[in-house]
Formats: C-alpha cells, sequence, structure tokens
C-alpha cells in the first residue's frame, strides 16, 4: 500500500545538494516518449474544454506498481487532491485519472461528490475499487466538474490505453501550456536497463487557476514504496520546488513517481547503482521543471540564480527567491537593463540575519557587478548588458558567509504576463 | 537627545489597530500645507539631476525641537541612512538635509564619505556639528554622489529656509512621483491649538532605485523624545507599514518625526487629549501613506485588503500580504477581472496554520463570492465585475478562526508598472 506524504511543491522548503547541469531532450515533435513496461496511458476530448480539444488522460498502473505523490500546500487545495490524498492513503492505486479544463477547486462538497463520482465510474468499468483510482484536475477555478461527460467517456479512453500514450497523455493534461513537455532516460544498471519517462503541465504556477503544475513520471524499474517515497522527495525539492515564476501556489499541484518492476529488475538504496539511477531520476524531473519556466506565460528569458557563501542553505534559498519573485528585477530582466540595483536591494531585504553586505559579491555570469556590497571597480554597463541581453544566464549572489548554496530557476516579467494575466477571462 | 531606533519600514510585522477611514486634504496645488512652528524648509535645484529640476530639500529644527526616525530594513542600507542612524544616536538633530536624483546607495565608503562631507558642509556654514545633521538620498542606485555640488548649494538653501516652505521641500524630494504628497491637521487640546504637517515622497516601493519612500512629519506640540519614539512606531506600523505596491523593499527608506514644542502646549500619554493628537497625527501618516499607493506607478486601482477573524494580527497580516503581494490577483485588479479563484488561491498559501475553509468568506465591497470556502450560490459574475470597474473598492477576507484583524492597502499591476520599470533605463 502507498503512504500518502506531503511536501511543499513550489515553495520553501527546499531540500539540500545541487542540480547537476543539464540540457534535456524535451518532447519536441521528432523527440520519442520511450514507453515504461507495466505503465499504459491514453488521452482523448472528453467534451470539458469548450475547443474540443483534448481533456482526458488516464494513467494505468499493471499490478505490483508502486506509487509516491506530493501535493500542493494551499490549504485551499481542490477536490480531486483532497480525495487523491485520501484514497492514495487506503490503497494502492491502479489508475491516475486526469482532466484539464475544469479545475474542480472552490467547489466545496459537489466538488468533492464529482471527483468521486469519476473515480467511482472508472472503478465500475474496471472491476477495481473506487479507492483504487486517484483524480486529477486542472483547469478554470469554481466551475461545477462536469463529472458525467468525463464518465461517459472512460470506456473510449480505456479502449486506447497503450504504452505508447505518453505524447497523448501529456496533450491531454495540458491547459495554457505552449509546448508538450515530456522527457525520457535509459539507465543501465547492474542487472540490465530500466527507462524513466515523466510527462509535465504547468505554466510555471502564473495561474493558479488554468495553469497547475502537474508531473507524472514512471519507470519499469522495481522499488519498494518506502523508498520510492524518499526519492520522490528528493528530486521534487531539487526540482519543482526550485522554480519560480511569480510565487503564486496553485490549489491543484502535484506531482507522481510511479516504479512499475515490469522490467525485473529491483533496486534499493543498498544498491551500487543507486546513485546512477536517482541522478537519471533528478535529471528528468528538473528537465520537466525548467521546461515549465520556459514555457512561462510571458517568459522570454530562462534565468539560474545561484546563490553561495550562506551560513546555510535555507538563507541561500531566502536570497534566491527574494530575486526570483521581486518584480522590479523580473521587469529589468525583461528590459535587459543590467538594473543591478535592484538585484542587491533584493538581496538586501531577503531577510538573512545579520548580513555583512561588505561580504557580498554579484556575478551575471562571468561579470562581477558587485564586490565588497559595492559597484564592482571594474564593472562596465556595456558588460552587464550583454550578459542580460541573452536568453538564459546566470546571476550568482555569493554571500561570504559559509559553505552552503543553492539554486534556483526562474523567468522574467513582461508584457505578455500582464496582458496573458489580464485579458485571460476579458 | 534623540535615541534612534528602527522598525521594518514596509514590512512585517504590523502593530494591532485600525485605521479610522478618512478622506485626507492632499497637496493640490489649492491645498494649503500649514507652517509648523519652529520648523523651516526650503527646496532648489543643486543640479544632481541633470533635468535640472528641483533635488536639494533642507529641514531646519528650532531650538528644543525633539526628533524620532524610523529606516528601511533593507541591510543593504544606503550611505546616508547607515549614517543618520549614527548621527541620531549620538546628538540631537538641528537639520535634515534630503536630496533626490541619487540615492548614495551600493556606493561603498566612498558614498560614506559623501554623505558625511554633506553635513559637514551644512554644519560649517551654520557652526553645528556634523553629527546635528541627518542626511537622506532618493534616487539611482550606485552611483557617486555629487557632494560638491550639494555643499556648493547649501547657501542659498539656508537663504530660502522659511515656515512656508513645506511645498518647495515636498517638490525637492520628489523623485518619479507624479504628485506632490502632503497633509495637514489642526488639533484643538485642552490648552491651546497644535498643527501637525507632513509630506512624504515615494511610488510605493515599485523601484528600489528610485521610488524610495521618504516622510517628514512636524508638530508644534511638545513632546518628549520617549513618547515621540513610541508615537512614530504606533502610526508608522499602521500606515506606511501597510501599504504593499510590490513587496520591494528600498535600500533608503526613512520616516521622521519632528516636534518642535513651539506652541508651548506639552502633551503626553498622561493627558486627556493624547488620543486626539494620536488620532490626527495617524490620519496625517495614513493619508501620506495612501497617497503613496494612489502614486504608485502603472496604479488604476486602490485597494483596501481588510483580513477579519483571524486567531492573530498576524495571520490576518500574512493573508493581506499574500493577496496584496500575488501578481495573479494583481492583473485581475487590473483587468476588472472579479477572478475569485485567484484571491482564494492566495489565502490559501498564505501561511496560516491549519486553515479551515469552510470558515473562510470574501466580500468584494458589498458582494459575497465566497462563502464556506466555495463560491456563493448566489454570486453572479456581474456583480464582482461591477465593483472590480470602480477605481476604489474592499477586498474583506473573514477566516472565521478569532476576533483578530488587519488592513493593508494596495494597488493593481498594470502594463504601464511593466513598461515604466521594464523602460525606465533603456
Amino acid at each position: 500500500m502507498s503512504l500518502r506524504f506531503e511536501t511543499k511543491v513550489q515553495t520553501l522548503p527546499w531540500a539540500s545538494g545541487f542540480l547537476i547541469d543539464y540540457q534535456p531532450v524535451m518532447a519536441d515533435s521528432d523527440v520519442e516518449l520511450l514507453p515504461v513496461a507495466g505503465i499504459r496511458l491514453a488521452g482523448l476530448s472528453a467534451g470539458i474544454k469548450s475547443s474540443g480539444a483534448s481533456d482526458l488522460g488516464l494513467i494505468e498502473l499493471g499490478s505490483g506498481t508502486t506509487t509516491a505523490a506530493v501535493f500542493t500546500s494551499n490549504a485551499f487545495a481542490a477536490a480531486p487532491v483532497t480525495l487523491a490524498r485520501q484514497h492514495l492513503r487506503a490503497r494502492s492505486p491502479c489508475y491516475l485519472l486526469v482532466n484539464s479544463g475544469n479545475a474542480n477547486a472552490g467547489t466545496g462538497e459537489e466538488g468533492l461528490m464529482a471527483a468521486r463520482e469519476s473515480c467511482a465510474g472508472l472503478a465500475r468499468l474496471t472491476g477495481r475499487e473506487t479507492e483504487q483510482v486517484l483524480p486529477f484536475s486542472t483547469g478554470v477555478i469554481g466551475e461545477p466538474l462536469p463529472w458525467e461527460l468525463l464518465v461517459k467517456a472512460l470506456p473510449a479512453c480505456l479502449d486506447r490505453l497503450n504504452g505508447q500514450g505518453w505524447r497523448d497523455f501529456a496533450a491531454a493534461i495540458m491547459t495554457t501550456d505552449t509546448r508538450l513537455k515530456g522527457c525520457s532516460e535509459i539507465v543501465d544498471l547492474d542487472d540490465g536497463r530500466v527507462t524513466i519517462t515523466g510527462v509535465a503541465k504547468g505554466s510555471g504556477m502564473i495561474k493558479p487557476d488554468m495553469a497547475t503544475m502537474l508531473a507524472y513520471i514512471a519507470t519499469d524499474a522495481k522499488i519498494a514504496v518506502e523508498p520510492l517515497r524518499a526519492l520522490l522527495l528528493q528530486v521534487t525539492r531539487l526540482s519543482f520546488n526550485r522554480i519560480v515564476v511569480d510565487g503564486d501556489v496553485s490549489t491543484n499541484d502535484a506531482c507522481v513517481l510511479m516504479a512499475s518492476g515490469a522490467s525485473g529488475i529491483a533496486i534499493s538504496p543498498a544498491h551500487s547503482a543507486w546513485g546512477r539511477f536517482t541522478d537519471a531520476l533528478q535529471r528528468v524531473a528538473s528537465a520537466l521543471a525548467k521546461a515549465i519556466v520556459r514555457d512561462g506565460e510571458g517568459a522570454t528569458k530562462f534565468v539560474t540564480l545561484k546563490v553561495t557563501g550562506g551560513g546555510s542553505e535555507q538563507e541561500c534559498l531566502l536570497v534566491a527567491d527574494a530575486i526570483a519573485r521581486s518584480p522590479l528585477v523580473k521587469t529589468a530582466f525583461f528590459a535587459s537593463d543590467p538594473n543591478w540595483g535592484r538585484i542587491l536591494a533584493a538581496v538586501g531585504y531577503a531577510g538573512v540575519a545579520n548580513l555583512d553586505v561588505l561580504g557580498v559579491t554579484i556575478h551575471l555570469d562571468d561579470c562581477c557587478i558587485v564586490r565588497q556590497g559595492a559597484r564592482a571597480k571594474d564593472y562596465r554597463e556595456e558588460d552587464g548588458q550583454a550578459v542580460f541581453s541573452k536568453p538564459e544566464f546566470v546571476v550568482w549572489v555569493e554571500l561570504g558567509r559559509g559553505e552552503c548554496k543553492a539554486e534556483v530557476y526562474t523567468c522574467d516579467f513582461s508584457y505578455d504576463y500582464v496582458r496573458i494575466n489580464a485579458a485571460y477571462r476579458s
């Protein structure tokens, strides 16, 4: 039985460790998402989206699959989140049922009933218990979920289940995403080869009513549920918990990790290859997380915030978070304006106790802008400008207080951010 | 001798209490800022701003004046802030010297020297000690302060000092402000009448490199320095600490309260009229604070966030702060889109421990949008739309957990916010 556990998705606290720098192979039209033995998927239109676009995704978990999940820390968790938590606590899941186009959030008792009816409908068709289905929703908040439409589409959805269905599933869970987000890795272990494939949706929490972050990652390795839980916490903290678009936390966020065991290759922390496996899983999760930032609505820049020299990882994350959330810094990113005073001010108000500003050094890529707490003598505006004009760059803040460090990924704040979020319902 | 003390300007924690609803008389061209006996002011152009606009303000404090000040909590406090703190700790000030056009922040040792030279120049001309001058700066971060220009303009500035100089002074400290911000009150006490006049500058912390908040409030009442300190803390917490434009905290924020005693009317917490006096002072401070939000760059809406029913004031402020800082909520304000799901999500992630969402009720003015944690049954989109279309409205969140409450003032996030902040230096 899978145990329910939770971590804060998208917010502090983050765990320790550093991401390996890695250029992911994303799911462009010509990139294959590798099947994972023991996992079948489908996606189609159930008519929930008025556009007629694909809006219902289904994952079937083969017998013996272990499952772990993390959910949003938002107190206004949506009905499907509440129910998925209950179901995961009660039983080991056989199906993940995901709809887009409607978040089933802020819908009270009726919303819970709608989520339960959806699960019950699938359970009836497959001879399972209602608790063996985990429901997920993403879309508009506060509208009743048309669960009858959803249930009506389930037979067709079951018919289409197949191991090659990752792309169909990924398309079905998209809302305002402009790109399908998916990633595969093959890992050679001592006993043979296992596959990891993951897909995600989300435009980076910039629209909690429409841009919930959902991620589903599966492997055919056999992993007991306890290490699987620990593993998901570990990779989530260094991936989905390290991205900031605007600091808003959705009511519907979830990330699920599944291990089907269908490869017949068991792996645990006791194996020498465990590190290789977890590294690969981390790469998949980080690639998906970064893809969400890159697809952040209105985003034109991808910025890595690297904070080093902290007395604790927590204070490094405070600094990264202050920079990542500052609308002033984000508009300067957008304008390609190396307005280092804004970064300096954000470091100053981040909340690091007794910060000695004389210890602070700030670089934009290789260009030093602040040394000993003041503008670097050799800094030239055109050098900063050259870095800020790039589509991707690193802001590196050295605090000069200790050995701890942290890395966070964020994007800029553009006219389009306002346009998209202001115009969305008008 | 005035004692230095500090509170967090513009950030938590806020103190308890509620603002009296009050429509201030702002310093439009036809409104008079009343002279305060014992206080003389001047403002002129010293050539710091390349535009030639007024950029040097001076306040002379009559003998016997008591002074209290609060400064930014930003660790990267500007050089004048560092020096003003030192001077206020050492001596009772005779002059406040304020320049705009240059923040003298991020300028290291040279910046401290420039601020000290400015104070020393004024001290030499007036036969005072350097420590009797408090320096303040606002403007661009990281550029060397042209203190020689400033010192050169001091004789003319001293010549112009007069009791009617509030308007000249207020104009001299403006940067990106579009309106002069000032306010006067007359208070009838048992022994006679005293005057309170205050001026402020700032576009609401939306640009820490240019839009520092500075506020100067004076009265001709005689008040000992200890109650004056307590009074400033009290009114600051309920005014300047209750406004949020984007959560950025400037390196140069300061608020100064001066009591000249020139009216001959002494007042202390032991007097029966103390409450009347503090109410009037609170109205002045709140009017100035609200004027800053109203003049927030790009702001088109003025929104009062009222949170009630909290188990503590702190948790009410967490909720108000989450709403006020959410770019999603702020773009919805701008779009006049009653996107209540965004407000609900912000309440959910504000960090209130064990929030029971069933206890949450949310109103937009008189229109109930959320009841028992879900969309109100009788809510109609057009009613919400009508409220959000107004230039000023109240978002009222009732948490249903206790008797505590808090009120915060904020504005929307418009295209102009991005335009102004992205285009500023390009």
